[in-house]
């Protein structure tokens, strides 16, 4: 399935794009799609049964996009997790996964406009695969078992800012967490309809132009193996996210002068099955 | 005011500790205790005007005492804040506020288990004095208007596993987030009633014995600059926590063998009206 959620920012009602490309309205049958709903498969299964009748009314097509999912507890973030975003910001590949962490309320729709901050000059783009969680998850032992704790996949931008991410101190986070930075949908693509996470193409372009084109057969830690591994650390619940890593092409992995963003930019976000993002940039 | 949040974990209800020590029931006049309540100085005011005339419903003393607030969005933690404990880890004191964060679902209530992670050795404790943001905070220009947006504080034990911190690769959030690893409360302690929040004594015993006796006196960054700086790089919200930074006296700052945590040990905490916690430490 691919739920959504659809209105204006923080009205969104729960919605299901449906086989024949329209909007369905799930609010008559759940209250909205969390953390809950993904944790719930008699819910889950109601809502596929509804979707797979044809009767639930639809939703005018041209309505805002919002997040795909309300209420995230968390937002994990692996850090250069492709071999060549390692190799183009002159990193080596991590022995284990660098964990890095950006807030909930970062997040945005797929759409939305994104905020270069007050005083940036290193804001940069980065496609990732996103894992929704489906069920709590601590210390998991193998990557079977942590698969089986994931609701779905989304398309995210982990929007950064380098300077504030590498030459203010301290750790990434600074750089992260800056308002409108998590753009997160149109899609939330249940597990089922992502056979192998591992095969899945990512593509970035700014102004029209291609910038990003990698593929997630390129993760130094595949999903499986990154979900394993952060329940070691910490626990996982249904509705929390992690951003699974960025492959090369970002403005950082370029010549100078690099070309970082600014107001009036506009970047285009796509993975294989998981939809599109268009964001225009403004300032904040 | 003293708020704090009393029942068992998931149940707890909303409290006022009044002047004669007894716990008076708030819920009758408010949902619980979390942002919206803070930034809704008439809810505050009829709080404060109910306890004044003292015909508050009692509640047992005996319950347990949950975290002083719910509904957090994030908790963003300054680390190497203090002079003495950046010195007894051997760092320089940073030139700008060092940041990272826990997610919010590793706050429990002041007095519950803490449990030492699965393969951890290095187990450490850090008293802290919480910031709670009271309203919208973005991109803020002056100390003043900082402790404005300021609701109240409260006593946090900033829970760290040193080699997951330290020694796994990336960044410390990966030691800082297992489950339970942020104590919080007894009290939020409005912020009128901490007239300086640079002139409190913070102190840890473990299993008896006095570990850290600081002063926020010694901060390098006092709470107004934390929440002018963090205001620069994110958007704090009502019921966002910042933990302030620990002062020396941790494990990690002793000589070997460093007495790092082990289940059974029992860890108190304090700071100067801020009231007082105890942790029995237990095996995840």
């Amino acid at each position: 399935m691919k739920l959504l959620r659809v209105g204006a920012a923080g009205e969104e009602r729960p919605a299901l794009l449906a086989a024949d490309g329209s909007l369905r309205d799930l609010s008559g049958l759940v209250a909205d799609i969390d953390g809950a709903l993904l944790a719930d498969a008699g819910a889950l299964a109601r809502v596929r049964a509804a979707g797979a009748a044809g009767g639930l009314p639809v939703l005018d097509a041209g309505s805002r996009i919002g997040p795909p999912l309300t209420g995230i507890g968390k937002v994990v973030c692996i850090g250069l997790n492709y071999h060549d975003h390692a190799a183009e910001t002159g990193a080596q590949p991590p022995a284990e996964p660098v964990v890095f962490f950006k807030a909930a309320d970062t997040v945005v729709g797929p759409n939305d406009t994104v905020l270069v901050p007050r005083n940036s000059t290193k804001t940069d783009w980065e496609v990732e695969l996103a894992v929704v969680i489906g069920r709590t998850a601590r210390y998991l032992s193998s990557h079977e078992e942590a698969l089986a704790h994931v609701a779905g996949y989304a398309l995210a931008n982990d929007v950064s800012e380098r300077e504030f991410q590498l030459e203010r101190g301290g750790t990434w986070d600074k750089g992260k967490n800056c308002e409108t930075f998590n753009p997160l949908g149109p899609w939330l693509v249940t597990a089922d309809e992502v056979p192998d996470p591992q095969a899945l193409s990512l593509r970035t372009w700014v102004n029209g132009e291609l910038k990003q084109d990698g593929s997630t057969a390129d993760q130094i830690f595949p999903v499986a193996e990154v979900v394993r591994y952060v329940s070691q650390f910490m626990t996982l619940r249904p509705g929390d996210v992690i951003n699974t890593g960025t492959p090369a092409g970002v403005a950082m992995g370029r010549p100078d002068p690099k070309p970082y963003l600014r107001p009036g930019d506009v970047v285009e976000l796509e993975i294989t099955g998981l939809g599109r993002q268009r964001q225009e940039f403004g300032a904040a």
